[in-house]
This record gives C-alpha cells, sequence and structure tokens, in this order.
C-alpha cells in the first residue's frame, strides 16, 4: 500500500481517449490501461447524474467518463492515499469537479453511505493476494490483488446504488463464477459482455452490469472483439476500428447494439 | 408427469444425425429437438468409457452420443416412467446396450449411488414450476419444468464423475447465474459455451462443462454460431456449416477449437 505522495520525478502523464484525459501515474506502481477506459464507455450515463467509481485508483474510469459525459456528479473512492492524491490532481488538471473519497470500499466513511448514486463503476484488483508472488512495488501490489474480497466491492456497489441505477464492473474471465454470485444476490438484470482478444478466441476479461430491483432475466451477449485479424501482425496498435472508436475517440461502449 | 405407457399410435418416429439416430416420441408430449443433439456432440468420450445421462427423456442425447462414438457403456435415469420405457425401446431398436433407470436425479437408487462415470450429461427442464403456466401435456410439463431444483441436478452429476471425469450441461442462458454457482461449488476446470442464434446476437442456450477435481480457471469460449446469415431468410434450415455438419452428419463439437 502506498501512503506516502509521490514525488513528481516518480510520475509520467499519460494520454488516455486521444489525449482528450491526461493522467499522472506512478512510473512504477499500479498504471492503467485500457480496461478503465472500456469500463468507463461503458456506463450509460447521461447529464446531471451521480457516479461512484469504487477504487478509482488514479481515476482513469471516472476521469474518461467526466470527459465523455459532461456534467455528472462524480465520486471517487481510493484505498491507497498517494492514489487518492493523484486522482484529486488529475480532476483538478482536467478541470473535472469529482470529489475524491480516500476509504476501505469495504468500511466507507459515514456520509457517503448516506448517499445513492445513478451508476456505480468498479475496476477491482484482478488477483487474489493469496493467490500470487506479490508486485515488488507496494502501491502496484494492492492495485493488482487488494485485499477485499470481491463479494464485498459488490455489496458495496449495490447498496450505494439507486433504484433502477447501474452496477458496472470489469474484471479477470477467470473470476465469473465469483463475481456472478454476488451480483446475482444482490441486483437484477445482469448482463455479461465478454471481451475477447479476437474472433474465435476466448475472453480474456469482462464486462457485467446489473441494476438495483432489476427483474429482467440475465443475459450473456455477443463479445466485444478488441483486435482485428486472426493474429498479432505488427508491433503497431491493431484494435478493431469499434474499439479504436472507444479508446481513442471517446465513443460509447453499448452493452446491447 | 406420464406413468402409463404411450399406444403406438400416440407416438412419431424422429429421425436425428442425419437418419443414423431415429427415436420414438410422443406425438403430443415432450419432445427433443437439436438442444440433445448438441450437448452429445459436445461430449469427448472415446470408446469403452461410462457415460450417465440425467434425465434422458426418450433417450436422444444418450444414443446420439452411442451413433457418435461406438462402445461406451451408457446408462440414462428418467423420472417419467413412460418416457424411460420410450428410452429402452429407442436403445432396443438402434442396437445400442443403454442400460435406463427410472429414478428421479434426487434420489437415485443405492446400486446407481455406488457407481461412478468418465461423462455425465444433462438437459435438464429449463423452466422453473412457480414460474410459468403448465403445458396441458402433464408428460411434456415435466419434462419443460420438472421439479427438481437445477442444483440437485448438478449435485448429482459431480457425485456420479469420476475423478478427472466431465460433467456438461446444457440450459437456457437465463439460467446461467444458478447454474454456474451450482458448477463452481462442486466441480474445477468450469467452460462455458453460449450457443448464439446468429452472429452479433445475445447467446440463447449455453453448454456448460466441468471436470471432477479440476484446478484451472474458469474460461468463456467463443460462442458457437448456429445460423449463418443475419437474419432467418426462408423456412429452410440455415445451419452455419459447422453446426449442420454436428447435426446432420455427427460430427463432435469442441468447446476448443
Amino acid at each position: 500500500m502506498s501512503d506516502e505522495a509521490f514525488a513528481d520525478a516518480d510520475l509520467t502523464q499519460d494520454a488516455f481517449l486521444g489525449g482528450r484525459v491526461r493522467l499522472w501515474q506512478p512510473r512504477r506502481g499500479y498504471r492503467s490501461g485500457v480496461d478503465p477506459v472500456l469500463l468507463a464507455a461503458s456506463v450509460a450515463a447521461v447529464p446531471g447524474q451521480r457516479v461512484l467509481d469504487l477504487g478509482c485508483g488514479a481515476g482513469a474510469a471516472m476521469l474518461c467518463l467526466g470527459a465523455r459525459v459532461p456534467g455528472l456528479d462524480l465520486t471517487g473512492v481510493e484505498l491507497q492515499p498517494a492514489y487518492a492524491r493523484l486522482a484529486r490532481r488529475n480532476a483538478a488538471d482536467a478541470e473535472c469537479p469529482a470529489r475524491v473519497v480516500t476509504a476501505d470500499v469495504a468500511a466507507l466513511p459515514p456520509d457517503l453511505r448516506q448517499e445513492t448514486f445513478d451508476h456505480v463503476i468498479a475496476n477491482p484488483p484482478y488477483f487474489e493476494p493469496a493467490r500470487r508472488q506479490g508486485a515488488a512495488d507496494p502501491g502496484r501490489e494492492t492495485g493488482l490483488a487488494g485485499p477485499t474480497p470481491l463479494a464485498d466491492w459488490v455489496a458495496t456497489a449495490a447498496r450505494r446504488t439507486a433504484h433502477g441505477g447501474s452496477v458496472t464492473f470489469i474484471q479477470r474471465v477467470e473470476r465469473l463464477p465469483e463475481l456472478l454470485a454476488a451480483f446475482d444476490a444482490r441486483l437484477g438484470g445482469i448482463e455479461f459482455l465478454p471481451l475477447a482478444p479476437r474472433v474465435g478466441r476466448p475472453a480474456r476479461l469482462i464486462l457485467l452490469r446489473g441494476r438495483k430491483g432489476g427483474r429482467a432475466a440475465f443475459r450473456a451477449l455477443a463479445p466485444l472483439i478488441l483486435h482485428a485479424g486472426d493474429r498479432h501482425e505488427s508491433d503497431a496498435e491493431d484494435y478493431a476500428p469499434a474499439v479504436a472508436a472507444i479508446l481513442r475517440d471517446g465513443a460509447p461502449l453499448r452493452f446491447s447494439p
């Protein structure tokens, strides 16, 4: 876990959404890739709605969503104080009025426990602490394999969602059984969107969305194919056109085309 | 539930696997479609192995599997005596030495509870009794919405599977949360294969496979696309070539191409 603020020399500034969002991230700590960008693109938020980003890290998902949909009321929760500070700095640089609360997702402060949101999003740690050799950097390790069980992330998300609101998680496909059980216990209208690297390949990541009080049946959508072509042909990026539009142009990612 | 034997006048003889399998089925009762054929095609059985078909009905899955893989030791369990009799007659007509036990999947007879199998398959009722208006025909209703909870089907399947053996279910996609939770509690190496009607459409059916004692991570495979083209163009069948080969020529359905 990273408590101390990062020195500027330990940071890089990285471009998301084709440069519409620029984030300070630790050079050697936990760094966001495309996953939070895909998560943010999948949220059907409209101006004026309230959005909660659980485990916001340096703010990638929250700030990408804020760049796509103006006029959102954004709140991020981040366990690691150094990353929460980065998220505040990134929000200020982006002139995006987001609130960042330093807290454990499993133990939100009392005032936040009084609030509800139209959309709750999370890109929780992908690994279980017991099952891996830790990364050398403690902040990166907490981002990759935080101590809070996935079911607790879902429980917090569901509790903070207004009736009819959405909960959306991005996670490694290996943890679908655990994540789906947690969603199924607390949410309805669950939709599963696999993210597959290429046509015909197994999914590596998944988006899972549920609705508070939803009654629709579970749906398994056609996979979103991330890369064009049958194989990696060169070092150049080869995102499928619909995915490139999401990552570079800020297009929405629709669960149901 | 159907106790009384069917009169011959109430039966039709229907062709499966391009006529390699012919089954007597009740004209107005529960009738098998392509689902048990797809289930049977997905089982990676080799000659000499023991296979258990839970809820075998008139024997479609079991007898299609027996036609594709010679030399299997096949056992079917069927709750409804009239359907169990049909399955015995269909097995005899096919000269396929299958044993059919009339029993509730949730309460197998003591001798069967001493046995284990290399592969257990099931095409359980797709609906929950409490949630639907029943079909007029009681035998058909039991096939569509039998009284045994899905978790009990999985528990029986897992208990009767030898270490390293496979359990494969076909089911409506709406029940994946319930089915996956039951698999995850008792099996490992779970693989999810969605069956989608067309490219880009949500899955309607799923195949779910697990291994007794399996340790591999959960996988979500690319969907099997059942129909060619973007829409239903005519009354003629328009199965995708790989699916036509499964349904008409008895080709195997591979989970991992």
